[in-house]
């Protein structure tokens, strides 16, 4: 592979990863638990230390199939970070979501509820697609709409 | 055109369809109607279904030139997937928009209002330079900010 | 340098313009001024007409050593336009940024604010490395979410 192979190969990895991560929302919005779960390698994870911490298929698919239907979060990624290295990548991109309060949550049910946070992703390559093999997001809020971030 | 040269094409296609979503976001707040209008191709369409559907320049130029004003949107963009297919595109990206109501809507008058949803997108390219051909605006919700999005 | 080089060099100067952004904003959520101040160009200046400019290492020392830690802003770059012309740039952002009121504000110290605008960019490449040599930040509001961005 040429230098300028290289340098494009870069650009496309970093590109579908962006998209990778995109899709992802879409998915989530759609509360579509199969596609999510194909965009994780079989031994993805995904973490919210110190609340909870999901391992492989059979634990996403806890989250994804029960979890979703119940917030129904609306996420928008910005600030898109990624380091490549061959099939494996890290990266951090930042995360505004619009969900609904349920029970489980402090707030009162059914209150608007808008989070913010960012990920630090671990990507990896499995037969040529890019894929999350880690999740771990570190939230900086979760209040509602009423109340808002301060104090 | 060489391998190579074809998948920087690619990169750069999607570069400038990106640019061109975020060139509308600032043309929107400008309120530049001219702007927007030449962002569209000659037959472009701009639909909410059910709510409306602005089809050709002349029913673009009253959707820019009578409506923006009176809500004066901050649109916002995330989330950009784009497939291209030589001088046609078709992408999804999610917006949050923060605008002002007015009385035709349910909210009073003068309330802040936060709105949020994904456009899905046709791109094309005319006279070397890309083109909405159709935005299909396809909403979350669209509430006052004092009432948020949930119930 | 061939003209397919070249073209990969444009594409490559703007994901780092893009990732210098988004580092900007993880750096301002840890506080971190070192990182801040290293993403500037020695004679760097960061505007807000007709607020207040701050130029020079020194300024921006007392801007992001002493300020950001009593508003403790979350940022979120979008709608991200670049232009590249060798060694110098210039670009458009948007951001929506969670802060805290503080007193000095109209607004009552310790609500939850919500602000939004965007930067008028200019980057320019120093050893190598992309760096701020403007940013000049155009405000569409900066309001308490309680009270929100109309009238």
């Amino acid at each position: 592979m040429t230098d300028l192979a290289a340098r494009i190969q870069v650009l496309e990895d970093k590109d579908a990863i962006r998209e990778l991560t995109a899709k992802y929302c879409y998915a989530v919005v759609r509360q579509d638990c199969e596609a999510l779960l194909k965009m994780f390698t079989d031994d993805g994870e995904f973490l919210m230390a110190p609340q909870f911490e999901f391992r492989g298929r059979e634990q996403l698919a806890a989250l994804y199939r029960d979890k979703i239907e119940e917030v129904a979060p609306k996420p928008f990624i910005q600030n898109h970070v990624i380091d490549v290295d061959g099939d494996q990548a890290t990266g951090n991109c930042a995360v505004e979501i619009r969900l609904c309060a349920v029970e489980i949550r402090l707030v009162d049910a059914g209150q608007a509820v808008t989070a913010c946070g960012h990920y630090n992703d671990v990507y990896r390559r499995v037969a040529g697609e890019w894929k999350f093999a880690r999740r771990d997001f570190e939230l900086y809020h979760w209040v509602s709409l009423a109340e808002g971030w301060a104090g």
